[in-house]
C-alpha cells in the first residue's frame, strides 16, 4: 500500500484518459483494492484544443492546464501525468509553476522502446501535426540515438487527422485501418517501430488486429502508465 | 458544453471506477472533446474494505469516503456518483454530509430495467454478500414492483465473492466462467434480468460471451454512468 496519490491532468481527450486509468490498474501487482495506486483523474475536456492554440487560431490552454494542476496539488497529489502528448508543448511553463514533478510522456515512450528492444536506428512517429511540427518527440529521442520518421504530409491531412477526430468522437472502430496504414507505411520506409505520440492512436489501433501491423508499436497511454506505477512504487 | 462537473468517488475497485470513466465517455453523444462531461475521479484504493467493515471485521470506510467526497466538492464538483454498489451501504450519512447530490445506484439500475423493458416480475440480484444482507436493492425495487431472488448462499461463496475478489486482483478472464453460472442459474429460477449489483461483476461478466447468457443483464457501472450524462445536460 503507497500513500504516494497520483494526480492524471486529463479530458484531452477523455477516452484516453479513461484508458489510462484503466491500464494504470491493469499494469500494477495487485491481489485487492488496497494495492492499487491512489489517483486522481482532473478530466477536463473543456481545456482548449492544443493543435488549434499551436496553428493559432484557438485560446491558449495553459490557464486550464494549469487550473487542473492547481486542483490535483490542491488534492493532495505527489506528481503529475498528463495522457495527452500535445500537451506537452506547455511542458516547460507548466513544470515550472506545478510545485510538483511532472513525468515527460516522451521520456516514458524511450523508456518503453528500450523495454521492447529498440534501443537505436529509425523509429517511425505518428502524433498530432502540432506535436509533429513542435518536435516534442524528435528532439529527445534523436539525442539519445534514434532516427525518427514520421508520415507524409498527406497522410497526416487523409489518416491520422481524421482518425485522431474520430477517437475523440468516439468513433473509435472507423480510426483503425487509417491508422494501421500509416504505422505499415512507416515500417516499409524503414522503421524498426512505430511510436504512437498521440494517446487517441492507441485507441483506434486496438480496435483491429495487431497481426495486421508489421512492426512493433509503442503505445503513449501504456508507456506513461508504467513510468507511472515505477514513480508510485519507488 | 456543460460547466456542472461530475465527481466520482471511485477506488471500490479501481478497475470498475476506470470502467465507469470510460463508459461515460462512450456514452456520451460527442463529436469533440469539448462535447465531452468534465468529471474528477477520486480513486482511492486505500478505503477501507466495505464488505469486511459491514461484517464488523475491518474499519470502518465512512471517514475515507468523505474525506473523497470533501476532496471532489473542493474540486468545484457539482453531484456525486459512487461506482461501488456496496458503498451505497453508507449513503444516508454521505448524503447528509456531502453538501452536494449523490447520484443513488439502485435508483440508476432500476431505470435501467425499465429501458430495457423490465417492469416487474422476478428478477435475479447478484452483489456483494454485504450488499445483499444489507437488502440496498430489495427494499427499493420491491418497493417499485419487483420481486428479487439471489444466489444461493453456496454460490455465494463458491462462485460470486471469488469472483470479485479476482476482478479485484486483475483477474478478469477468470471471473466469466463463475459469474455466466450464477446469471443462469438465476434465469432457470425464474428471473426475467439479473441486475449486476456490484462494479466488478460487469467486469467479469463483459470478458466471456454474451449470448451464452440466458436472460438480459443490468451492468450497475452502465447505469450510473447514464444517470450521471442525464444530470449533466439538466
Amino acid at each position: 500500500m503507497t500513500d504516494k496519490m497520483l494526480g492524471v491532468l486529463g479530458g484531452m481527450g477523455p477516452l484516453a484518459s479513461a484508458q489510462f486509468m484503466l491500464r494504470l490498474t491493469l499494469l500494477t501487482p495487485a491481489g485487492r483494492d488496497q494495492d492499487h495506486i491512489p489517483a486522481v483523474l482532473w478530466s477536463d475536456p473543456r481545456i482548449p484544443d492544443r493543435s488549434a492554440a499551436r496553428r493559432g487560431v484557438g485560446p491558449d490552454p495553459l490557464p486550464w492546464l494549469m487550473r487542473g494542476i492547481d486542483g490535483l496539488r490542491a488534492a493532495g497529489c505527489g506528481a503529475i501525468a498528463i495522457p495527452c502528448n500535445t500537451a506537452h508543448g506547455w511542458f516547460e511553463p507548466m513544470a515550472q509553476a506545478a510545485g510538483l514533478p511532472i513525468l515527460h510522456i516522451v521520456d516514458a515512450a524511450a523508456t518503453d522502446l528500450r523495454r521492447i528492444g529498440i534501443t537505436r536506428g529509425t523509429i517511425g512517429l505518428m502524433g498530432t501535426a502540432a506535436t509533429l511540427e513542435m518536435r516534442l518527440y524528435q528532439d529527445r529521442l534523436e539525442a539519445q540515438g534514434w532516427d525518427c520518421i514520421t508520415p507524409e504530409p498527406a497522410q497526416m491531412e487523409r489518416l491520422v487527422i481524421p482518425a485522431i477526430a474520430a477517437v475523440k468522437a468516439n468513433q473509435v472502430a472507423e480510426a483503425y485501418a487509417p491508422l494501421a496504414e500509416v504505422v505499415n507505411s512507416l515500417a516499409s520506409r524503414g522503421a524498426a517501430a512505430v511510436v504512437l505520440g498521440c494517446t487517441e492512436i492507441p485507441l483506434g489501433i486496438q480496435a483491429g488486429p495487431a497481426e495486421a501491423l508489421r512492426v512493433p508499436v509503442v503505445d503513449t497511454i501504456d508507456a506513461l502508465a508504467r513510468a507511472a506505477i515505477k514513480w508510485a512504487r519507488s
